[in-house]
């Protein structure tokens, strides 16, 4: 129980698309993650998906359209909504879901949520 | 299904621990408030209360201590756990609660969980 320092715990690993837990909220994980590149497309049947950019760019690709977050800036998936995250840069996000939930939609290819 | 830019959504109200959903996650409102000054001390006996710093310091007094978040810092008080948030300037947050959470813990003294 004391403050979490999202930066600090963003400088404590390597590698894009590896979500660290960094702390629990009913159930769910709150996790950090560096992002580059595009992520494959996916959907979650029973959770929708928080994304909050804390520093670069993230695009949300969605099968209709997609959309564009800067530092500050959230956007949620609902569930079952299709959707790839692209960075053309290094992207730092917050991202929660329920604990377990598999980031790729499969748990065959999913990455863990390590803690950290 | 749109970017939701947190300052801009704090630009659009006034008012200190009024808090306003700017979106939903599996059940939960997201929402932004601005702080100042000391909040009661309260305690939700069903859900964890999530505060992130986005802009100035909150003081979170626990029973036994304090924690001091600065932007970009994020702490969870866990269920049942008395607490009394405080600011001493204007402070800018994104707070988490299952939807209908009263603030205060009480639903007769909370302020809503107002959309904006």
């Amino acid at each position: 129980m004391s403050a979490i320092n999202l930066a600090e715990k963003l400088a404590q690993f390597e590698g894009y698309w590896q979500p660290r837990t960094v702390a629990r909220h009913n159930g769910n994980d709150v996790m950090v993650v560096k992002a580059k590149g595009e992520f494959v497309w996916h959907r979650h049947e029973d959770t929708d998906d928080f994304f909050l950019v804390l520093k670069g760019r993230l695009r949300i690709d969605l099968r209709d359209r997609s959309v564009e977050l800067g530092p500050g800036e959230m956007f949620i998936v609902p569930k079952g909504v299709e959707h790839r995250p692209v960075a053309e840069e290094e992207t730092h996000l917050v991202i929660i879901e329920p604990s377990g939930t598999p980031n790729t939609g499969d748990a065959a290819t999913a990455a863990p949520h390590r803690e950290i």
